[in-house]
């Protein structure tokens, strides 16, 4: 555990710069007082693009390299078409930096709104393969605009690329107190990446004798987030699935303004990157009505990435204790920077 | 309307006869009089892969063309590797037959039990893309089975298929009060195949000026399935996204156990075929504990692909009534059964 922390921080679109001026006000309060934090932002995403058409210039993704990690609010705007940001700056960050594991916790919090009657106990983690599957790119499109057009894209998985995040899976399925890991999949009908995923799954789950496995289609997997929630510890997807069923797990807990991730390579040959599931929420930004707590729950995956266990710890006693005595009663974000920072300095 | 109905009977595993025989009651209870009945039933799926090794032989699939329709149960079993019997009997029946529309209706029926607290109203049609997607089986392995292997999966769009299929959705749109439709896709990622399926959609928006339109990323439309189910009418999106989309649409209105599917061929070249979503259901089957309404409301779907209208909104409404009486004492397959076959026909 080093004693300075050099990050790199993407505020990004819309609610982006609001949140992560939360996000690194709750890491000033909670740091060690001899923890040298230092900070160095990244003007990247639509305003850089409709200045410069660039997304991200190779300069930058560079000097990214030389940070301890990165802090990204969120990237996208409606005035930019489709697929040129997430392709070009959000995804190419992943790529380039093989954040293989995608890691996105989800903990229904008590007192915290779920669409789901009953209120279930909710605390899993999916772990959403980064690298590859439908997300790489490959494809095309043939006859483009036309009638006679064929587009496709290609799901390329490699046994390396599935294995080192199967691996990554079990080892925290095996950390935790239920040792669970469910693999997601839909190997019915993708036989060929399907089998991949499976045999490498059952072939790692022989050096784990004390995890449970479990296999679910996806399909049927996003039948059991609501219906039985409880019934995950730790998930382990493709990229895609990972996609799909974590922005599910976010609405089930709680909705997308608590859900956190970080893109993470757990060799350390790059930064990883921590960011909210959410979007940009153009249609709320810079009125201070966006909840930073994803941000904030971000910044303790980060530091618990970086070796900073306790403060992270903290940082998620703080949610909990927050929003148990959240009376509904709307709050700026601002105010819930406010108070996380005050918990956690205590 | 033709005054006879030859009906192909494919009942399949597990619980798939149970189901199918009360398929079969209530469509012999609501069909008039004069109507000429004619079923043959197919032994297709695990039991018959196991005594031969097939599992759709030519000659059965030429015999199965001669059909007004086909009613399946369901298909599979824990016994056959994965893959064998959805790729070889199921998805070879919807593509031999060319069922680019798979429709999935999903309604919240009064009185029956939903995972979401305060009951919204659901009540919305998926159009779900049958004959292309991920799910052409194209793609396959390198080294299999070595550190080297490398497995893709090619999802294949043409303008023939999407465009077909937007334009059944936008028709179905057009008839129903609401007049709304929403593209679920991810073409900010999947930018080939999301531009074709979000510049078709627009083409034909323009031919229904009077249809309300809106798209949304597969992650994104999960959470408003759970969040805020009311906003949808009817759904078009791709053969993936949709089987993941309505297995959650049916778990958000009442499980598995009442969601109904028709894989349609429009032009009638080919016979349609219907089937509930839930499966083989291994674990129950033979035990008289399946719900055969699934089954039921397929035959509803049936009944109005063959120009049956009056007798499909009569086997709806008896499950409508049947399910606001239920007071959640188990009923047996058969029972469930008899009670909607009186009802039809009184
Ligand atoms: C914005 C998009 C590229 C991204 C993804 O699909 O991964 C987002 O949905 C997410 O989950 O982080
Ligand atoms: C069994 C499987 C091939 C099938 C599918 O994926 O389409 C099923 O899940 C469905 O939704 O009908």
């Amino acid at each position: 555990m080093s004693r300075s922390i050099n990050l790199a921080v993407i505020p990004g679109d819309g609610i982006g710069q609001e949140v992560v001026a939360q996000g690194l006000k709750v890491l000033n309060a909670v740091l060690p007082e001899d923890v040298k934090l230092e900070t160095k932002e990244y003007d990247l995403g639509a305003r850089r693009w409709h200045r410069t058409g660039e997304t991200l210039p190779d300069a930058e993704l560079e000097a990214l390299k030389e940070h301890d990690a990165i802090l990204l609010g969120a990237i996208g705007d409606p005035s930019v078409p489709s697929g040129v940001l997430e392709r070009g700056l959000l995804l190419k960050l992943r790529f380039a930096f093989d954040h293989f594991v995608n890691l996105r916790p989800s903990k229904l919090f008590p007192n915290t709104a779920t669409p789901l009657a009953g209120r279930p106990e909710i605390d899993f983690v999916v772990v959403r393969e980064g690298t590859e599957g439908p997300y790489t790119g490959n494809g095309g499109s043939l006859r483009t605009g036309t009638p006679a057009e064929v587009a496709t894209e290609v799901s390329v998985n490699t046994a390396y690329g599935v294995e080192r995040v199967v691996r990554d899976a079990f080892a925290r399925a095996q950390a935790r107190p239920r040792k669970k890991l469910t693999l997601v999949h839909k190997n019915n009908v993708l036989v060929f990446a399907g089998h991949l995923w499976k045999n490498t799954f059952d072939k790692v789950a022989a050096e784990y004798p004390d995890v449970t496995t479990d296999y679910l289609h996806v399909d049927a997997a996003t039948i059991f987030f609501v219906t039985q929630p409880e019934r995950f510890d730790v998930i382990v997807t493709d990229n895609l699935f990972g996609d799909i069923i974590t922005d599910l797990a976010a609405a089930v807990t709680g909705g997308i303004g608590l859900a956190a991730s970080g893109n993470i390579n757990p060799t350390g040959a790059f930064p990883s990157m921590f960011e909210p599931v959410h979007g940009s929420a153009p249609d709320i930004a810079g009125q201070g009505k966006a909840d930073p707590t994803a941000t904030i729950l971000s910044v303790a995956l980060l530091l618990r990435h970086l070796g900073y266990e306790a403060q992270a710890a903290r940082i998620e006693e703080a949610v909990s204790a927050d929003l148990a005595e959240r009376d509904g009663t709307a709050r700026t974000t601002d105010a819930i920077g406010d108070a996380l920072a005050g918990r956690v300095a205590g």
